[in-house]
């Protein structure tokens, strides 16, 4: 019986740190080899980190990838190692070597570059043309990258056909809610369709806005997953893959085969690579993977997210602001669980409109949490603020400006602190609020790092009630859920004087901001007209303060980031 | 004697102003009739104004854009124009529509997509493979779209083998210092080579960070300039070309034309349009258009790119915090020329760092320039931050910390007065302090634009000297010139304690933003090899910064802006 053992290493590279990434690969090449791996497989660029974005036009970035290749390629002797990094001839490639006891036997060039949503491929990436494939003794395997496994009639057909039983797919692929299962299924379509055994190994991590979620996976020639890997934390996941299989299920399908043979223009180049004897092969441990719950996915994705940001851009301690409302308490209950609670500071900032409720919310929350909590009003200063101003501002009633001057007042203590301590200040809006503009441009919009700035307020509230549910405790108070969301910026202010319920704001903001729809598709589904051209306008207007915002962590299929472009300059109004 | 009159309307259309755009457009063809311009032709997306980015993934945006197109469509009787617009087939298309009295008589497709630099035309249209050339009576011409006429065997080589006589050009073709003369000669060059009348339309105005020149061109098929437009504002150029000059040029070249016409594959396929009658040709007037020298090239690009950011954002007034420095006095300066200085605010906001010599300064230049002048001392402000601030900073020495509140209470003043009176803030920062990070976050940094932001500081103090050589006079005081820049932030505080002298940053900036240049090349043309890895690491670890400033003003090859895409976690070092 033909049967091969593949691992995949789903590690968490750094963007930049090429050096660093490459120890990740050596280390999972060890990891491989003791556990009598085969071939062993690395994430898309995982030398360089994805995306690397603009470093790519640095020829210094590209040499440092190249020799960290030649430094990882002398450490795969006794394996087959599939690694993703830069390759670099007349122009430059998203490539995976195909590393080989010791040697760079091979590369791949990925075929099908991503130019939409959040990628910019095009930019920097020339197109491969070939999808070779290569024989090792008697097993027959390719390679190929992301984005080619996506197309029905991409690479890994062809490879298929050209006789490789095995394809390894290389990935960084982003995640949003809901992705991993959609992924799951293209991927044991792709496999029983090419009668292929499909190894997927994707990077985990957070890099700026992105998470990379991992969930790498095995699939045999009938489309069954036969292992998987963990979602938000780095792992390794090994099968043995019976290729008499997938010889015996072609033998069933030869007429077809052949068909398809026919309509392709050339059968992929085959290289051979001499055989490496076979390695010593311990039992397998047993690894069991959950599938996480919808919400328990995207609060792992969250506490991923801050984790990887805060501490890959070297910080170790976070400061935030907490009004006792509901979004700061999410925020703090995130970075407690992604950096612990001894590096997490709470600043409750109140003013004459603060009640007294969100300030006993706001103690009692860093109480439950264990964080250190400190007080500081803002009143002094706001009143300094108005005796400064009281020239230029004679005659005139107080109005948004006075408000923002609070908020302001509370972003400056924040970068205060930030500035003396060395500690990172986590912004708390969430998406409805960034979407309409419903904050402050340099007052709660100040800060490094825009935790939930992709979720919106209806789903900020399910997060939170599952934040309490998963320890089985009160750590967000319940006076927190049931008080009416506010500001606090005038007397008895509430967000639903200035903008509709927000369930019916979230549903128009996904239908505007996710699926690019019209005022008359939006009210077509039984909204309000009124009401769906105010929040588009409300969008529209606020693109300024978007792009001045802190970036965050992306959880939907359209965040305010990388894959939204809106002009500032727009005069468009349907 | 075949002669065509050819009319180019350089407009300045404003993105997503779809019905106002279709008005300029028709305001154009009533010019060129009354001119007696047998064709005419307008700025490629003309109708949708360019970039318009992510408006459109919006159905409702296409749709617009194609009413437009049928209204100005309408509007052509008697005239052939040539009119830029997105196309909707099974994708959408760059497209240059061929108007023919009142109907769409054709369409071109934009070839080749830019993918670089600022552009991201692959993420959204299908390029075009059609190069067809029209015939009207005796004169055969073809339109293609910008980047097509950068290539040497493009779609211009091959409608002028194919028979094209005059071969129009329409663009959105951003500005950066010098790019004119560069564009002039291809243009020269591709007439000659390809012996074809080359009428190339540009777009004018600013549109978020880019700046379109406008400087349309005709040129005779000798690579000779026949008519030239203005730079910077709207213009229409219009030319006799003599298409019996093209004819006889092309029979004395005609053993190469036919070598040039068999290898290529295919020629483009001939639309044939009914005649129409000659127009009546009124006596062309005069039309002197003055070569600006660089320095005033790059003056009036900041002052349009001012007034159109910020009246296209239907804003009329603007404030600037003004320091006595050379950056806000060349800030305001160009406030001045862009929205005249009635709608001019300068503010001075002291603290008791500041020298008699800035007060005074900052005074002086808001006479000269007869702007309302306010005065906003931050001390009291300052010492309200210190008494908040002093339990959780009991002990510590003052630091960078106190330095940055003081420019926070200055971003707060201006945002204020912003709030109060409906005014934009225009920041002051210029290129060397923003690349390297000398500058602080929601502080000076704070403000809706950025208009010096891609010009360094040695290139500010030469267009601040033009600011006074221009007008005869001493706008910018003499004393702002002489004195060692500072940012008053602490006791004899100079730029020179921080950084290297300002020639030696900007030079190896401009190799490292521009040139994309490592450590090792920057040191091989004679630089300290410490300073230029503290300037490169000072430029990487400031991402997060630029990320939140505001946009501004692109003057050079590349801008921190679309072109400058860097990641904020980024572990690279050299």
């Amino acid at each position: 019986m033909r049967r091969v053992r593949v691992g995949l290493s789903q590690v968490n590279p750094t963007v930049g740190a090429v050096e660093a990434n490459a120890r990740l690969v050596i280390a999972g090449m060890e990891r491989a080899r003791a556990l009598g791996c085969d071939i062993v497989a690395f994430p898309e660029l995982v030398l360089t980190g994805y995306p690397p974005e603009d470093l790519l036009f640095k020829p210094a970035f590209i040499e440092a990838n190249l020799r960290a290749l030649a430094e990882v390629a002398r450490a795969s002797r006794g394996l087959t190692a599939i690694v993703g990094y830069v390759d670099k001839r007349d122009d430059i490639f998203n490539a995976a070597a195909i590393l080989h006891d010791g040697v760079v036997a091979g590369t791949y060039h990925k075929q099908y570059l991503p130019n939409y949503g959040v990628f910019d491929e095009n930019r920097y990436f020339q197109s491969g043309t070939e999808s070779p494939v290569f024989t090792i003794g008697d097993t027959v395997i390719a390679a190929n990258i992301c984005e080619d496994i996506w197309y029905p009639t991409g690479p890994t057909t062809l490879q298929a056909l050209g006789g490789a039983e095995l394809v390894v797919s290389i990935n960084a692929s982003p995640y949003h809610a809901g992705k991993g299962r959609f992924r799951e299924k293209m991927l044991a379509t792709r496999a029983a369709d090419d009668l292929v055994c499909l190894a997927f190994v994707n990077t985990v991590g957070g890099q700026d806005e992105l998470i990379f979620d991992g969930q790498s996976f095995m699939f045999n020639e009938k489309g069954e997953c036969v292992a998987r890997g963990k979602a938000f934390e780095e792992d390794f996941v090994v099968a043995d893959l019976d290729l008499d299989e997938v010889f015996r299920a072609r033998l069933h399908d030869s007429r077809r085969r052949k068909e398809k043979l026919r309509a392709t223009e050339a059968p992929p180049r085959r290289v051979t690579l001499p055989p490496l004897p076979a390695p010593e092969r311990p039992r397998l441990p047993a690894h069991e993977v959950a599938v996480l719950e919808p919400v328990e996915e995207i609060y792992q994705a969250l506490v991923l997210g801050a984790r990887d940001y805060v501490t890959k851009n070297g910080f170790r301690h976070v400061v935030l602001g907490l009004s006792g409302g509901i979004d700061s308490s999410l925020v703090a209950a995130i970075a407690c669980d992604a950096l612990g609670p001894a590096n997490v500071t709470g600043v409750t900032m109140s003013s004459q409109f603060s009640s007294k409720g969100t300030r006993a919310d706001a103690a009692r929350l860093a109480r439950n949490l264990g964080i250190e909590f400190l007080r500081l009003p803002i009143t002094p200063v706001l009143n300094a603020y108005r005796r400064a101003l009281a020239k230029p501002f004679k005659g005139l009633k107080e109005d948004v400006t006075e408000e923002n001057l609070q908020a302001r007042i509370r972003g400056n203590y924040l970068m205060a602190l930030s500035n003396k301590f060395g500690w990172l200040v986590l912004t708390t809006g969430n998406k409805s609020e960034i979407g309409v503009g419903y904050s402050t441009l340099y007052g709660d919009m100040a800060g490094g790092f825009a935790v939930i700035k992709d979720v919106p307020k209806t789903l900020v509230y399910q997060v939170s009630e599952h934040v309490n549910r998963r320890v089985g405790r009160e750590v967000i108070p319940r006076s927190v859920f049931e008080r009416a969301p506010s500001a606090e910026l005038r007397p008895d202010q509430t967000d639903q004087d200035t903008l509709p319920p927000y369930a019916t704001l979230d549903a128009i903001l996904e239908a505007y901001v996710e699926g690019d729809q019209g005022v008359a598709d939006i009210v077509a589904r039984g909204f309000d007209a009124a009401t769906v051209k105010r929040v588009i306008a409300m969008v529209d207007r606020n693109e300024y303060k978007r792009r001045q915002g802190p970036i965050g962590i992306k959880i939907t299929p359209r965040a305010f980031g990388k894959d939204w472009r809106l002009p500032i300059v727009n005069r468009f109004r349907e």
